[in-house]
């Protein structure tokens, strides 16, 4: 395994932005068409307010020492990603949580341990930083990611409820 | 309903403390014995290294603008809570997600109204601040929550997978 975890830059947004489209899932929930940022090697229709969105997510992740958006960086390809939300509580005593979400790995790339060694990672930051939780949630429809995340030691405890707004 | 929400300040978390505390569920999660908190109202064996962790947790919460601790006030009387976490996110064309956390109402309380009317008021918080998601887990032992959260318009789409470390 060659692939290494780091937080982001600027300059790895548009491939992050293409693994987190290149889902049925996500697809299925995306309310305009066609990739919705711009940048080198991504081209289509953009929607300019989403893109721009998008951008000043990235900004405000970037600067916040509770938000990380990480990639798996395979000799300066990016082949996977997730983000890091560690969240303060009065709960447990005081300790952080950390909260991954948006968790990638590239379609041709799957399969060959990128996500599982993402993932240990991205638990012994946690451990590092002092949690007491790591969490995530994970479609019903996705049960590949279940079996995933159950060998990773992740119980399913827990209903994971949302509204979309 | 005289309930009012509003963010927490440092005189209501000894209120907030005895509130998660007195929960089944969390009380079988707690490491160490006793109320974790000192304060008014508040008395028994605590831990003074929780304690501390937990006032760190206050501060480092009432500083960051994208995490709010929310009480119920009555008429001064703390009779429930929330927190709330804005997540910027690249997924979903750019906006953030809210996740409610450790929300809790008083157990004498309880049926009247309260927890809806803060879910409700905590849902209007993210719809003014343009989040295109509210979401939130709950023990899948809390089959009550269940049915409170889905009557919110709630739905149970996804497992909430945790490790505690």
């Amino acid at each position: 395994m060659t692939v290494r975890f780091r937080v982001a830059t600027r300059a790895d947004v548009p491939a992050i932005i293409g693994l987190l489209d290149d889902d049925d899932i996500s697809r299925s929930r995306q309310a305009v068409s066609g990739p919705v940022v711009s940048g080198p090697g991504v081209s289509g229709p953009v929607s300019e307010a989403a893109d721009a969105r998008r951008w000043q997510a990235f900004e405000a992740i970037d600067a916040d020492p509770r938000n990380e958006l990480i990639v798996a960086d395979d000799d300066g390809v990016v082949v996977g990603t997730c983000q890091l939300t560690f969240t303060p509580s009065l709960s447990r005593a005081g300790a952080e949580r950390m909260t991954i979400e948006a968790v990638r790995v590239a379609t041709d790339r799957r399969g060959a341990g990128i996500g599982h060694a993402m993932m240990r990672w991205a638990i012994a930051q946690a451990r590092a930083r002092g949690c007491g939780m790591v969490q995530l949630t994970t479609d019903k429809r996705r049960v590949d990611a279940h079996r995933f995340y159950a060998s990773l030691g992740f119980a399913a405890s827990h209903e994971g409820m949302k509204i979309y707004l």
